[in-house]
């Protein structure tokens, strides 16, 4: 058996990599999927495929329709979604999908830095699990596996 | 036709008396629910009623218990929900409340900042109607009854 | 018992008077719904509330977010769908709203024209019951209520 | 991964073979599914199985029968739903297409041209993307398999 | 607190009629709603509103989306679907409902006469409850009310 | 592409037989699943997992839970369902079967000799499609699979 | 606003009066449904209806028919699902109401004996809130309808 | 076909190794998941990923989430769930998966002593196969897959 995680979470710096490294290390069955995290990218991607908008906010509008797409296909083919929330950032999509997670029946683990613990009480408490960095989330995700 | 609104969206001030009083002088048959906005009693919560807590974090764990039973039985309820996004407060509450009301059905009227539009793009597109302030948001509501 | 009935199809005649006149003259207990049904208005509810677009496909953007907000709210209260196809006019949100009606599982009535049976065969064979004219539908609607 | 992708719109012209030739000279790694686009077999499908029937209305009955399975039974298979909207021709199928994969769950993308904008207005709001040409199409299924 | 029960079964005869007079004897809080049971009109009732058809069969489908539109709405606003096979008929119908109410969650009560046990044993194992007379079924709705 | 479909019906002849062995020589992508067919166990499947029962009510109870369970687990994994009516027996499990397949969105083919069209015409009606014998039944799976 | 309260526990001792009663006391706008607690009728409510059975395990069978579709009838219609764990039985019915709840999405008040955390440790966790008492439920449910 | 079983229930003795074991010897084509049933670990798994709690209520807090989050991805994969009752321990586990898998839809097969049948019976009937051992509900798997 494999499994397909999200990674949720911001696009600024490259947790994903940890990620996706320290669970090969570890040998783990799982295939990762996740919104684009080339940030600049994923800003322009609605004018690279549709051309100029007539301003920031619209720019913006084309652009999240693309990226709304992907998490739509990306989410329903996971079976875990692991959503990341960092100490910086306004990191509304972090929450947005791991909501969406939990109302589309996705189990959810949720990583955030214990200063976060109040902003983020009533997610945590409907997440199935809280951790409070990669490798505490990597050893929940090998519990399901284990066979002792 | 009467229609219940749920007004998610940050407890720090009284935006949700101003939507009420609004509301009531434009005549709207429209009912409001929301969570707990006594900040301090929301935060206190669940000590009130299962008594003091080894630390923080249970504190906090305790009482989003308690929130989320109550978001959760007056979302049940509600016909549309109303996310208010403001320029301060982490608001993953807001975020949170809003997707879940996407991903099971309610129809979503965001308001946030113009200056917001950037970190909330991919939540608006989602949303079936994002709006600046508080009298479009009631304009739109008020649509839904116009017979002309 | 009461139903309510939403009634989807083209705003650029007042189709709907005729059925709400002849249901009231035959005295069902059925309440109607439906879009806005002031073409213009329709049109520019975008504007009117969030003020002028760059260009004509944003105003359309932005009048559309307000009326699929108030069809997904009315529709979700409604028993039964009535879609009224006529000899003009595109009418592919008369189309979309059969289909959305099929799929969320409200009982779907088509309208017709016999001339446009071979271009409508199967959303008609999806609905419940296709018929030609409005007093049909009403006969058919009539039909629910009857006890012998 | 590989995802299957629905082409919905009309079967008067091949424009399904120009979606199918592009997407392989790009790599994508995309299953494509469809009505049967043999204009004159799928209109004659039902007489074909079934044998005469007595008169133009029940012949289109019969054959939007076998037509509504097929489209049932690939559009559950689907993990994209791709609608292409010309210039020409009723194209109700297609608008009961596309809204029946928004309401099943499954992602959009529309294809219209510019000057349908308007009648399409409502639509394309709901879907997930949409675009003017088949190119842009394929750049955003592209888009959900990049990785930089 | 009323329920409202849904009377599935066959039409030949008038066990609806005693059904209600039982229900009403006993004072049940309980509102009955079925198909239509003036055999004739069922029968008839497509070509009454559509105008005559080509033949025999197609004067029945035109009927059965008539009786399946009054089934399928009077149906969702049922608490309960009590279903009645007798000794005659093919009673496909019945078997139909009572299936349609498992599947959509609905309470389901079957009244069969003991002979009939073989036949019916996959259905009657499925449904909530199963008895022989119509007695039987309305102790087990009044047993629902009772507080001692 | 690879299709699974369910044959509900009676299990007093080998018609069963008739459709794989048509399937096979067409050469059709698909795998059949079904009821036990022979008819002695499937009485007898409670009694000889479970031993002799109080009398043939319990026997058949029993009987029907080990049928129940493996029609639940297959008609789950099957893409269509394919629902035959012969000329005898009650058949009441065909008409649970085939209604269950269309409560839960399986696409229903049902084949029924034409002097049942009167008792079977709700049924037929709901159908996807309706045809007279097996050859029929198996062209229509056949148009699901043909590009031309 | 009134709640509708389905009361899930043992049915050995009048608990459910105290919970009656004190909601009463409080002014509580809350409707309170649940099981059949008269234990000895509950036991026997299957012989009543259907007569005497072969044996126990019979009598059980049919008795907890009848129970089952009154616990359907009556969850179907709560808003919460407060479930009472106390120091002695089984309490198997309790643990599958009280899953039952969550798996259809009513929320969910547990109550049970501090002792009692280690074996009911994953249900409280699923749970909406546990409490140790009887009080302390009532202060949940009355949080809902607090303003302030 | 191969489908996968979830072996719910105590993991206090080596059950499950009897059922692999026996259904490997009868060549099943079965894969069978489950809880960790090393029960100390079960018991530790919070405080080994997050570790050392305030107290053994947050202690079983922690590891509860591991435990559900673990259950949940598993029995979503899960084809049959297979729930068993010894004569000791509480067992709310069970009860709980049981009516789980009741509620979204998973086959259920019950194996309980006989003298459990008082207290089980509600979830007895709810399930779709009981029986009194391994042995028996093997053959009720097998049942699924035999051809004659």
């Amino acid at each position: 058996m494999r499994l397909t995680v999200y990674l949720a979470g911001q696009i600024h710096d490259d947790w994903r990599r940890e990620v996706k490294e320290k669970a090969e290390s570890k040998g783990l069955p799982v295939d990762f999927v996740g919104p684009m995290d080339n940030h600049e990218r994923s800003d322009n991607i609605g004018e690279e495929i549709l051309g100029e908008q007539p301003n920031a906010i619209y720019k913006d509008e084309v652009a999240s329709r693309m990226n709304n797409l992907r998490t739509q296909v990306l989410l329903e083919k996971s079976d875990i979604v692991l959503a990341f929330f960092g100490e910086k950032y306004k990191q509304f999509n972090t929450a947005m999908d791991a909501a969406t997670a939990i109302s589309i029946g996705k189990p959810l683990i949720l990583i955030r830095p214990e200063n976060l613990h109040h902003p983020l009480k009533e997610l945590s408490q409907r997440a199935n699990v809280t951790v409070e960095n990669i490798d505490q989330a990597l050893q929940t995700i090998q519990y399901i596996f284990d066979t002792e």
